[in-house]
């Protein structure tokens, strides 16, 4: 179940061809996963969106690469998007996350949800400590 | 604003009492911030969440105290939690998160929302691959 | 802060008027609280939402009204409406809400937010015991 | 599709066993559904996460069991767990809510997303009244 | 996957064949979609959540059909609501929506994900210019 | 309030000073609203960003101005930006929403909460004829 089609032949555009390619090329794999498959509908909007991606998720940079996948999988979670939790869990299990990581990530993600609901319910006031301008 | 009145004597409760002492010296802070004076409306709440946030956030874990806290703000953001997001900020430059970190959090975090809205646009089917059972 | 300027004289509109005083009315209260003054924007939106609310909220129904402000400061909670939070914690109040009862309401929620989260991070099939149909 | 892959045997972890021992005792079914059967992936965020739904849920406190169950459907819809509609609308109507709460109750979760919007739209400043501190 | 079992025969009830009929007139197709076979479970709650679709999305009105249509399928995606995101994608395509039109709205809806969640998590001050009262 | 602290003197630095100039030539107006002054933090993030806001929302396109900010600004809502919905409803009425139209976005705006939460109380199964692949 899916808005869009997916295209029978997508590299046939040599624009979809040329991302498909490197994705291939950075994440050293054939598989292309079913969220570039879908984005190939618009050839602008796949090719601004992966980029994005490589840039942020596989160049190196500040945060290491298992933590990077950490953090997608809490927003994946909190937003809501089933395929996203499932193909990050997948993409932290492949950058090394263990099972224990992984139980300990749900328990703050739970835990989060529970302090952050509270925080609202309660509408508690800002410390003027925590303001930075 | 606030939907309950916080105590003007919180500490006048012994359980109340118990559990700041325990934030103080787990902390090594006299600073109690508002989270835990308004929760004080309800004693057994308060017990209950500190407990739960001691046992998560403060205990040597299977994942470091900065990526803990990188994780907790992210979910503060996603769940619009104001007080959340600016204790949390702070709870993590405490624990040495660089500006340049925090700039980059804020980009996956941003990436995220992005790609999580498009899977759900398009309701990309998961991968037979991304499936565990 | 708001994105629309209250009128000056609301009650000028008679369809506006109109609305006040059966707020009024039913609520047996002289009280306007702000929703109804900025609502006011647009006497139609006003007219449809009071509507709605005085037939769901102020009705005798099989919930009875205790109950049905316990399950709208829930929504408001999550929806993240500080607004709405604030008007119906007060409302709950007015129809007899404990201090005992706020705190149960709270944990609840609280514990909704974490098992809704866990369930989302692990994608737990739905047993077919629950599907209806 | 989950992300994690339930246990064979998940009884075989005494730890485990103990969980779906004391559900099934305090629910006098035998019947264990599936959220219990994958958070057993890790037996300690099983034991936390039960311990917490027993002492809320499934303990008489100053809600009624029904109250409660509306209250976590509500959250559920909310939070946009799918499993956690299911299950909680099975559990409610277990207790007995009929068809007429069922409808009154969806009408209160929809009035209620309709007029949170509303209030976020306009940005309705909180009346002075409704702060408690 | 349901929480409520459809009806046999919906219309032999003749509030809900009233409905019924007035979306094969309204919509000019003997096509009913499942949202109302459902809801069809309470006939109060089909009436009046038909007569609130037809009001605001099937009369002639300040916005026109497609943009209405636009702006629902942008609340579809961000309520998280599959159903909705791919009956008003459908809806959209039959009153006019191009490929192009729907790619970019596509990137309109992701954009500001990205900007409202930066926007949260640096908690930016409203701009006096903007507020109107 | 905010998280991080905004520059003294932002355009010291050519980078942010190259977007600040940017801004006010796309907007032909001298103003900087806070969105841009507080991603100043980090050059980077705010080169992104504008990028990106100036292609989709400043370049002509396949959809009208004003269509886009109505997106935007239900986007916002829904999102709970607070910051964004004030923004967004300002640059709409800049480009000729009129109240009517503003009143009538609100409308739709709730309908679809309503109807979004209805469609996952009830777990709705998507019509086959919506699927698209």
């Amino acid at each position: 179940m899916s808005t869009v089609a997916p295209l029978d032949n997508p590299e046939a555009d040599p624009r979809v061809k040329a991302v498909f390619d490197d994705i291939r090329a950075t994440r050293k794999t054939d598989f292309i996963n079913n969220m570039w498959r879908y984005l190939a509908f618009d050839a602008a909007l796949l090719e601004q969106t992966w980029a994005e991606v490589k840039r942020i998720m596989a160049t190196p940079s500040a945060l290491d690469p298992l933590t990077k996948e950490l953090v997608y999988i809490t927003a994946s979670i909190i937003n809501g998007c089933s395929y996203c939790v499932h193909s990050h869990t997948a993409a932290a299990t492949a950058k090394g996350m263990t099972r224990e990581q992984h139980a300990e990530l749900l328990s703050i993600v739970a835990l989060a949800a529970k302090t952050n609901q509270l925080a609202t319910a309660l509408q508690v006031p800002v410390d003027p400590v925590f303001d930075k301008g």
